[in-house]
Parts: structure tokens; C-alpha cells; sequence
């Protein structure tokens, strides 16, 4: 597959056959994926916690679901949901956060979830990042650090059907880039 | 290739042949690997700018050297630098960050520019993203409306030489992740 091939494969899937196993070694595989991304100063501020037991990982999922937004049930039906911490930038970056007013910390986290993700989809899972979630309640379950963030969570499992899906559409081409000017 | 095997490819690459032309059909790809990038509600708060023109690229080069500062002189061999401008969140995705207090724009442009540096290197080109660099000079040089951030930079081109790199070193896999509580 090239890595067009893949990119095109992936989309936020929404519909898993529920609670299907995941093979440990596919996790590890991910994680390495993730683990070799780039970051700011090389901070790596990234902990991943793989949320595979069914009991845990249901408490997860309802933390995904308000009364006014249920929008996010297909998080019940994962086999795993995987929760990321910001564990914060080493002081080289954390110097260029506050003299260029930005945290890098926040765009690292999102290049290594999506390291995770491509190999996820690689081995034939679908795979969906979300960031809307009761983060306090996050932190009670999993025993997370009061001073810590929780970025993303990465539902994990195995499409209901294989049959091609539609993906959200995107800007054409012509909208996103220019040459030399803007 | 598999995308581990694209994965451990990649590395910041900060040598490269002078100025060696780059096709325009590969920026076509990479904008287009870029473009599938996923985003919170869909916002796809990215745009490219490409400079290859030498004169305003090595204007650009020049922002993110200083006196204090003289680390990126690579900037200059570099084919060209891609200049990342942050749109915006759209409405729904704004909401989102003012409830869950997030950014989820700078997330998902770290995303996109990860999507963009794959590509690159699957087309045997070398990339290094920059967070630093004069903000106000750059859109200066680039017309960019003053409102806009400039998140990232890419530098792009042939790497002078094809021997192995030595890869920054990384965290090892037990460091970054656990089971099912943090």
C-alpha cells in the first residue's frame, strides 16, 4: 500500500463489530509507529493508555456521551479506546512555547495519535480520534495526574462491513495551497 | 513500503543538495496526502504556502536563523520551505475549543504537516518541520493578513547524502505507554 494508498483507506470510522478481539501485538506495532514521530525539541510528550478491558473501557466510552450530545455511542462498540496525556515539552520547547506563544506540546500529541492511527489502519482496524470527552472524569477512572491533560482518545476496532465508505468531504485542492504568496 | 517502514525513514533531515529542483506533480502529492488529513469537525484549518522561488525562499531561510540563534543555516540548501498558515477552527470545532478549553486547530495542522512530510519522504525527498522562526517577517514577505498564524515550517530537498542517519534517539516503547490505567 502506498502511503497515499493508506491515507485514502483511512476515515473516522463510526460502526465496529463489537468488542472483537484485538491481538496485543497490533498495539505494539502502533505504538512504535507512534513512538517514532517527530516533536518540537524532541519532547515526546505522549503517554498512550490502552483502555482494553470491557468494563474500564465502557466507563471510557460514556464519557464520550452527554445527554444533550449523544452523538458518540459507536464508542461502546470499540474493542479499545486508547487515551492520550500530555506529559508536557522538555525545557527546550517549553522555552519556545512561551517565546514564540505557542504549544508545541499540542501539535506533537496530534502528529504521533495519527502515527497510531495510520498503522492501526494498516493492520485493517478503523479507527476514530475524538476530543470531545468529560476529561475530569477521564482522569478518576484511569488514576491520570490532576496536572495532566488528556488530549485525544482513539477508538479502536474492527469495521462492521467492508464495503467502501464515504468520507467527509474536504476542500478541493485548489483551496488549500499557493505558491510563494498567499 | 510499509508505513513503519515510512515511518523510520522519516527524520529531520538538515543537509541538503543546494536548491535541487523538485517536481511540482510531488508538492501535487503531498498537498494531496495533506489534504485527507483528518480535523476536528472537519475544519481543515490548513493552508500551504509553497516557496520555491529562490530569492523569497531564502528570505524565508533567513527567519528562522538570528544571531543568538545561528542554528538553521540548512534552511538555505533547502529546495523550498512550506509555510503553514492556521485558517481558523470552523464553528462547530470552535465551540469545542472554548468548552473543552483546547486548540483542536494547531492539533490538526500538526496532522496535516505530518500527512504532507510522509508523502515527501516516500518521494525520496528529506524534510524538517520549524517551529521557529520571525512570525512577523514572514508575513511581511508572504502578504499574509495579519489576524492569520504562521504555525509551521517545512524545509524541503534532496539529502546531500543517502547514508544512514543517526535517528534522534526516542523514548523506549515501555516509557510511553500502559494498560488500562496510567
Amino acid at each position: 500500500m502506498t502511503f497515499l494508498e493508506l491515507v485514502n483507506k483511512r476515515h473516522s470510522e463510526r460502526a465496529y463489530i463489537e468488542n472483537a478481539e484485538i491481538d496485543k501485538n497490533i498495539f505494539l506495532k502502533c505504538l512504535e509507529a507512534a513512538r517514532l514521530a517527530p516533536s518540537a525539541c524532541n519532547s515526546q510528550p505522549w503517554r498512550f493508555i490502552i483502555v482494553d478491558n470491557l468494563e474500564i473501557k465502557n466507563q471510557i466510552a460514556q464519557t464520550t456521551t452527554t445527554a444533550f450530545l449523544p452523538l458518540n455511542h459507536f464508542t461502546k462498540q470499540a474493542s479499545a479506546i486508547v487515551v492520550v496525556v500530555n506529559e508536557g515539552s522538555n525545557l527546550s520547547a517549553s522555552v519556545g512555547n512561551v517565546v514564540k506563544d505557542k504549544d508545541f506540546s499540542v501539535m506533537d500529541i496530534g502528529i504521533a495519535v495519527e502515527h497510531f492511527c495510520l498503522q492501526a489502519v494498516e493492520e485493517g482496524l478503523g479507527t476514530c480520534i475524538l476530543g470531545w470527552f468529560d476529561e475530569k472524569k477521564i482522569k478518576q477512572i484511569l488514576e491520570i495526574p490532576k496536572n495532566k491533560r488528556v488530549e485525544l482518545l482513539i477508538t479502536l476496532g474492527y469495521p462492521k462491513n467492508d464495503k467502501e465508505k464515504t468520507r467527509r468531504k474536504r476542500k478541493d485542492l485548489e483551496q488549500i495551497y499557493s505558491y510563494n504568496k498567499y
